[in-house]
């Protein structure tokens, strides 16, 4: 069986995911991972998944002729730079989301993706998870009709600590990115104007940092619908993500994943557990399957990958306008945003 | 608009739950209420209702030529003379289950209503609940193909106070019987078996008085299904109030009612009210109902009333066979009880 | 016992609701119903009910000396002058909403209201509703920590006839106002400021007659929340109702009503009946209780209605800023609308 | 790091399948496999799992010093020689359910198993199920109070083939044993009685075989609890696997596990997709769980093994007491069954 060789620049939580993942799949071998900090318990670690390499140096990782795919799981400021080295060594790349801060500097890197002709995959795993993939699939069949409202909650269960909101591009491109992403995937439409509401209510600290942590975000697409994303950092009940898609024949609504399905009744209330806490846990087997595809994608030579540099664009694009929208105190055209 | 003239014999709570529900149908006048304890609340009340006459003396209904119906809502063990004597008086009859005690004196009721050609409706209000009324229609429509097992879940809120159970005829007799009736209505079939366990393990008082208070009670139908019905006297959340019916083609199962829809989030669970407390609250519209259709067949002069004594016969024979198998450990038919 | 004496100008839908809940109240003798069209069908439903007189002319009411309350269920346009009669006549009032479709009118009906010093009670119906209540009564409480999110759905069946559209004053005032007075009642606060988006989604000839037949609603409070509504003519699975307030320390959702609570598992599925279709069927009790807490109100002699003049002056005022909001593409404040 | 080398006996579905999971366990090597039929495809699916041997002959695995644990998932009339000669070699044993079908000889393995001193888990993996452990651990801390009534329904979503049927000891051991160790389970307590009914209502087939397709089976346990297990061999919509324990403070009920939360809502009907429809899928964490705490407990010395060789001998006992109680229609106390 053929293999592919990756190389994985990042070593924290996502990249150590990833790896994890890859190290389990037959068809893949991680060949070397990068880090700025290279510990004994990194190289333990990589030991333990026949991870044949660890560098400090993400050059080994780029200039090493046996790597066809590169994983970019660093900081967001080094994903334009990578992707484009990366790109010129005609690797093909999964970068995580977003890919920069300045949708600018995307459309620069996708320009480097393009002439290198690699495949580059971004990494809006929510699309893979298995109730949204099924809201899309009931939409894309007409199972509901023409869909008239997508509706999207999501929060968090706690808030970020001030150092990652200090770096983060704020709220909506740290957080709701991934729900713009998820507006234009449910509705296969794109997004033609933005309104964003903003608010200081969970921790007035994210306000001093010049961010906000609660949002009511309404879009236009471009194939008529509406709709809405409702944001918070901190829901006390655990991470909350559930969408709804109401149309012309009907309408479809995912609830959150729980740990089990025990319902329990006392004096007091008939209750259950919470949903799952933590994306990790709740997003677990989309995280696999990402991956998975992006494999497949490249060892049978399809360039259909299913979430791209165009969409991680787009996402960045939305979130750009909210800003102005929130800033201005008006909606915004995405248009607008060139 | 002709109206029906009633009395009813019994003012206790179910007296008066029917006379309410009578006195504000418009095709129904009460004439008169009797009881053995008439009070100056009684009176009041009475007259509040636009009840014409209260009496001491049921015969003053009985006898009473201008009375065309008569509810019988006074003790268990006034019913078989009530009846009897309404029948010969030409009465049609409504009456509170179970009949009696003894299912053969409750056949020699049955003798004098059909030898006097009058109607007779029984009390087994939960055949005109909201929900397993749907699961009947469900069941007879064949949705979900032969009936193969029916599951009963009746738990009470809380026990009855010593004092009723001394002459309540116990747990299959004044509180399964509902169970029994309900799994004739929903499987549409004639109980062949029966056999019953029983358990003290709510309170000791019950089983000093020589009943039980938690039931598992096995059923055999004649049309090959199974069936089974657990019950106790105290569920701490509420009236527990569930069947479900699986068959060949598929399945249905209705759970409790629950006094809004309000799903609350917090950090330790995600909760929602107890379901409806208490009888009165839960079949509400069932009492309504019963009494509308029974009124409705003696105005239009069909004798077709939707549960009658037959239902309650059979019902009694099954709690009887359910004494017994309790009793003898084993499985007992019902054609033992003659 | 004291009864009430009223009055019903208006004996449409509306109006025959009223009616029949009052006839059925105790405390209340319905003592004229006018209409502009007296019919023998009209006159019969009133002798059933005991309402002593039918009449053309409301006139007959508020002149009649001895009539204490006036129920308004005439058109909308005839609202401000009946108000306005019935209050310089004494009679204190129930009116349904809107007031009128311009608030500044709204203001001077309030006024003569206020100079009368008679009780006016508006008909926002949902607040009297068990799922409503229950979430308010958890907000209020502080179950929930602060409110961040009032999240509205509130869709319904089926869109009206094209000439109730001509005269409704649109989406805003004839549909979207009953939204608009929960996100006051669900937060305890006042909106500030509104950004609607709408769109003809549903029927092309809604928009041909100026309306729109979807839309979402963004809200801000004066207590920092924000809010969203979301509105559509059509559900083809039903009346859809549903509300989700969001806070610091947990969050409640109400669904819609079902009439049963039956479960169906098929080879295809497993489902349940449609939600109830129709407001009269949904949101029977809270009619019920609308008229009872009024008549308790005046019986009482209390003026604390539980929805009066102010709050129907708030929502028109929404409605207002709604519409303009739309028309201009911009978020408008709320005193805009003085 | 220090590994645990294993050998599994049977490369049927089920020995597949913990090869695949313990293949994954970096704590374990899987040394040998063995098979009364070794095909190239046996070859090739064992080799891409990194196992070292293929092998007809199962003394290969016995007889080999360097494996220390053995996987027994070979047909169920081999297991007792099988345990007793892994036993007698000094080998830890992990054996499928039943242990065999006659709890005398399952008793003279487990003798074999105590002489050898070695360690004995036996299949039941639906103990490790995240549904049923939180059930287990809401009765075990008191939760829901006493136990009081355990309500087991366990239906197959289609009958096995009647090959199957000859062997398979018939419903109560093939497919109720599940059902009765998870009584003994969920309620911490020996059952003391059975009371089973059966019927052959969903192939008549399975009649002609001396087997039955529909169960109801009622049980007393020592603390003085009850229970009732509901079978069928299918069910059309899918793996229908549920319980309830009621108890004096409370009570926890589970639902099925479905593939997505997704409520979607038609002119017709609100509806889901269908349970997991299969127990590969449905059970899929709780093989890998059962699997990795036997590797746990063997690697740390303990031999707590959280299900053993006790608890299949009971689940048998049980089984069997359930097919007299059928035969001689009359319940059966466990101690009959020596």
């Amino acid at each position: 069986m053929e293999k592919l060789n990756v190389g994985i620049i990042g070593a924290g939580r996502i990249g150590r995911l990833h790896a994890e993942h890859l190290s389990r799949n037959a068809q893949v071998h991680v060949q070397t991972i990068s880090d700025m900090f290279v510990t004994e318990e990194l190289q333990g670690w990589a030991t333990r998944l026949g991870i044949s390499n660890v560098t400090q140096n993400y050059k080994d990782i780029i200039e090493d002729p046996s790597i066809q795919a590169v994983f970019i799981c660093s900081s967001t400021n080094t994903h334009v730079p990578f992707i484009t080295e990366a790109a010129q060594a005609g690797k093909h790349i999964f970068c995580e989301k977003p890919i920069s801060l300045d949708y600018r500097q995307t459309m620069g890197a996708l320009e480097a993706v393009k002439a290198a002709g690699v495949v580059l995959q971004t990494g809006f795993n929510r699309r893979f998870d298995h109730n949204f993939k099924r809201v899309r699939e009931l939409v894309q069949t007409g199972k509901i009709g023409d869909a008239h409202l997508i509706k999207i909650t999501s929060r968090d269960p706690a808030p970020p600590n001030p150092d990652y909101i200090k770096v983060s591009g704020g709220l909506f491109m740290d957080m709701a990115i991934h729900d713009f992403d998820m507006a234009r995937y449910l509705s296969g439409s794109e997004v033609t104007e933005v309104y964003a509401q903003g608010a200081v209510l969970v921790d007035p600290v994210i306000g001093e940092l010049g961010d906000i942590d609660t949002a009511i975000i309404s879009l236009r697409f471009e194939n008529g619908a509406m709709g809405v994303i409702d944001n918070s950092r901190k829901a006390v009940y655990g991470y909350d993500q559930r969408v709804e898609v109401f149309g012309s024949e009907g309408s479809v609504a995912v609830n959150n994943d729980y740990p089990n399905t025990a319902e329990i009744s006392t004096k007091d209330s008939v209750y259950r557990d919470n949903p799952k806490f933590f994306f990790l846990e709740r997003y677990h087997e989309s995280y696999i399957d990402e991956t998975r595809q992006f494999i497949e994608c490249i060892l049978t030579g399809s360039n259909q990958v299913p979430v791209d540099g165009f969409d991680a664009l787009q996402a960045e694009r939305i979130a750009f306008a909210a800003k102005k929208s929130m800033l201005e105190g008006r909606p915004v055209k995405l248009h607008e945003i060139n």
